[in-house]
């Protein structure tokens, strides 16, 4: 169920309380030697798709508007970046619209490490804005399933970083013309501080900007030669099995009703 | 050549004289009872992709972020609109995050009505911003190819307006799964005045907001009955040839030089 | 009838279903080495105030803000540009404020090329934002008399561009002390591409920045050395006609109901 | 010397260290039952063009954008109101314009109690963004002029405030045919608190929003029966002379240099 | 009573009818050799409590947020600013947050000449916005008691401009252990222009952005050599019986319906 | 060291390479029955306090703005919000002037979980915008602290939330008067999901926008009745001395060059 491919009777037939909706978002940047700009969008958006396959009809993905937070990247040709106001503006449109035709509630799914903090902005204005009338959840898809990702690599901590063992593995299972595994390049960052870690599923706790060209030449943080199709699957399996497990639970989210 | 799945290191080999890059712009709203919400942003993206093939590998598209400007719809289910501050915002950093990439010359794309005044603004805005550096070029595929779809419709002035003669046969041509003709309703819509015109391709001199709904119950402007995947196949060559010969022609633009 | 020369009660008196209000809008810009800066805003009002004089008292004139969008004449002195931004709040902002005393009908009337843009934007959200309360119509005067213009105009292709045979007879006749004929520059500038026009009535499908300096050393764009008085005369007496037509019509344009 | 009835050329030629560019701001809003609501955009540009008749070639009076900040009379028709932040906006869209030229010292001329605070602001801003390349000044006229206009009023106290003693003389002096001296209301109003002051020239110290209409239903707030128009001649004279030997000295205010 | 030190039941139950709250706004700026950053807000902050303890528990002080417009201060260290726009949103989501909890009357108490513009603005758009709801009151302290000031210094015109007489005596009595009078330096600013003064309590009637340090090494204009803990008393002493004076009348103010 | 209680001089004489500034951010917002609506700002400036204290001179507090962002507490009187867009703008201006005058080591150290969203942002946009000036680190001290913070509550799951065992105890220890122990109401709330979690130190994964008063009448979440003066003085040590390790560690990190 893609939104952009039903007419809009069928939209209007969706049972407004019942459905629940998904952005993917994620970014168009580097993704290494070997990966292309788009990764983040197509896991995001895979991922997605695999969660409502298991879930069923009752929830409707919505296209992706590609773009994200990217400015870390910049450094490198292929990223392309929005501001923080313009990704909170434009999320915001596309949440208003969807709650101006009864929608009620809405699940942001990221795919991208650096729009951690904006969909968590999001989360906030937007379930405040449309308090009453939606639900809002945003949430990173590699996060939430982060434990059973965590039992199944085989990398050791900052294996799993950008373009590394894990995206690499998911998109070749996804897009494997998509990946030159013959030009990956392994690379264990080193942040020179215990305070910033570089890796995907263990972020810092202490936040802080940090330019990608800075700690890697080839954009890579993290092992893609442990990549595998095989793993990818499986990865894949985990993501969409976690993002199901809480759609499911969020169809059933009460609605509060405003204050007079 | 996709942007989006390009690695950095293929996109910093590109040639920054000689590269044209397309941003496709479109729309997420209803388009009749027989026809996608997607409908534009497919558009906008295939024709983009049937000029680049016309121009060879000096042409990358750029992922579209599917939404544009769509008020006019939003009494239908299935619309989903950007304001026209949120549009500005999301296209001048994508074109923004490419200049600095050292990209000189950038062609937005556009295949919905309701966005050809922000692409306008878009145009002189973007292109005084990044003067010295890039032309940006700003254009409506239909509009470009009108002397040929004109010449080549069968239906009478106000068959093409949304969802018509036009759009069905492209869609008819391109993703003919997500039609369903048997739904389509032909409506020639009245408005009351000489002085608006619902027209795709013969637009209205004076420009004013109408609501879709007050004027079509089903959303559609125009005759999509008359509509054929062959004469899709037609429309979609002269749209691509029409902006393939824009887009060689665009290559050779000089750049000025910034004033001390 | 003009807005700034009547009292409260006088305003507060009008009749709210038949009255149109004009809002002329132009430009401060170079045009070339004869003509005055404040061309584009002399015109527009000028031709406002002729075809309210045509239609009678239900048309107010509202006075004009006299600046618009002018980046791409910037490198010439004299030169004042607003941001698509402060223009479109400006406007918005004087919308509004009719609109919240009961006026129905706002017509803004452009005689600027580089306003084309936003007024169509303009067009749109005000339209959509004062829906159910008020219509907005936003045209420019030149391009609504094209017709006419054409058929009387005597400069091949390019005469009529900036400053040119239209602008300066309009001016000839209406303010002649402001014109230097003396100091008139023909030009026709060369775009070097099909591609883009520089014709004030035969515009450009593709829209692009140009700095005019680019292609013209004096600011002008065509051929004041045919213009005349006489034929101002005739060029405002049609423009009005063009305006007068569309101002009867649009004082009976229905104003739809908001949806609940 | 007016800027709209120059050329580039004639505007280009002008010394860059004499000349003081004037942009006189007012509003258009609600003047009581006897004065037109632009009467205080007439009042600042007719001040103005006396003052740069005393002064000399030297002056440059820019036209008049008309509009201003006058939510507080909101509650009457005709009223028309920018928002603080599009006057910001306006204002410095402009001013970054002429300096961009190469002008260096620029007096916004207001005639309007309402601009009071926005232009202090604006004074603040617009001087520290272009600090080192120009002066901003900011004043109104009647404020600059006070002394000589309490020596000559009539009234006592409350009755300068609005559409009053003073601006009805100025008007009738200047556009008699606009003021209905016939209609005018004498209205002292009372706020009913020692803190706020409606009187023109002595206002109050501690600011709050006053809606005009809970004080005077009229509109008025002073006494209009005491206007002549040989009175308005002396205003405007001292009111000019004020400015005149503002401008004169404003003329050699030096230009820091930028730290680096 | 400090609003920060309350609960949320106490602050609940205060009578909305008579309660006024009041918000101390000042600076973060340098004052001089001998005197701290902060000393605008530890004095806009000292005033607002010792009004209150004149008036009684009906008065109840907001924490302050430190930070004021001090741009003109940026050439010394130590200084930090806000944009005029960063300012009037801060203020207002405070303001809004408080007229959402049903307070009726909220006084801005600045401590800052910089401030002046902004919380004049503030007053009127912010009054504007909760016109019906709430009254806004916006003074600057030391203008409020400017005639007893004026009646008690020593200094002539210009001793009291910035770290001065007057501020320095207030924290000599208030935080003497931030003072250090033995660095301080007298310095009589001269602005080179009758048109510009820099008296705290006589002020410049034409407003023009100054940088300090163009006029004063140190950054003191005045003369902190006659200040005394004794008359810091005092001043204190008469600005709280100005605010407390004001504070009492403002909380009879009546609220104005709105219009339907 | 205080920002706020040094001198200008005093500042500049500050070694730009060595010294860290601190920024701490909390909020204004109900905090239970008994507990005052500072406690946040509080807290969160008496640990920046007690970790300057142990780290030494190189570390200089500036002054708290107080508030944050609380929509999800505005159901509760004495709840003051900004929105997010303020707080950017707000911490922005405030960082840009410190970086300005060449400091190059900015923490901004939190204290209010619904501000963790909005200073990752800040980390992001202001460490791109100072990249090669300086670096910003955000971070909420309680985080930062959470292993020590866990090993020490009594609470289980949930008793740490918000006015709990654990700001609780840190009130008792630093402002005992302004606590009412005695006013205590214990709440364990119930999200109803699995996916949302009220514990202060084991957030949400999932980030979606809860208005307290829908868990929590009272506003507590959590066990205060655990709270005692002498664990709160653990508490601080712990996060004083978490954040003291952080910010020595922070005074080392590179400042890396801007790209040409």
């Amino acid at each position: 169920m893609h939104w952009q491919d039903m007419t809009w009777p069928e939209i209007g037939a969706l049972d407004r309380e019942r459905t629940v909706l998904v952005l993917p978002v994620g970014s168009v940047e580097q993704h290494g030697h070997h990966m292309p700009t788009g990764t983040d969008t197509y896991l995001a958006t895979a991922v997605s798709d695999a969660a409502a396959a298991l879930v069923g009809p009752d929830v409707v993905i919505l296209p992706s508007p590609w773009y994200g937070l990217s400015a870390h990247h910049m450094h490198f040709p292929g990223t392309i970046t929005l501001t923080a106001e313009t990704m909170m503006a434009m999320v915001g449109d596309i949440v208003a619209s969807v709650v101006h035709h009864g929608f009620r509630r809405i699940a942001v799914v990221n795919g991208h490490g650096g729009n951690a903090g904006v969909i968590d902005v999001l989360a906030s204005t937007l379930g405040h804005r449309f308090y009453g009338a939606a639900r809002i959840a945003c949430l990173t898809y590699f996060t939430l399933a982060r434990d059973a990702i965590m039992a199944s690599r085989e990398s050791k901590h900052g294996g799993m970083g950008h373009a590394c063992e894990f995206e690499t593995s998911l998109m070749l299972h996804l897009h494997p013309g998509l990946v030159h595994q013959d030009r990956a390049v392994v690379h264990y960052p080193d942040t020179g501080t215990p305070w910033l870690s570089t890796d995907l599923v263990n972020g810092s706790i202490v936040r802080s900007f940090v330019a990608f060209d800075d700690l890697s030449e080839s954009g890579t943080f993290g092992d893609p030669g442990l990549a595998t199709g095989e793993k990818g699957e499986r990865f894949l399996a985990m993501s969409a099995e976690a993002l199901a497990a809480f759609l499911k639970d969020f169809s059933t989210w009460p609605i509060p009703e405003t204050r007079p």
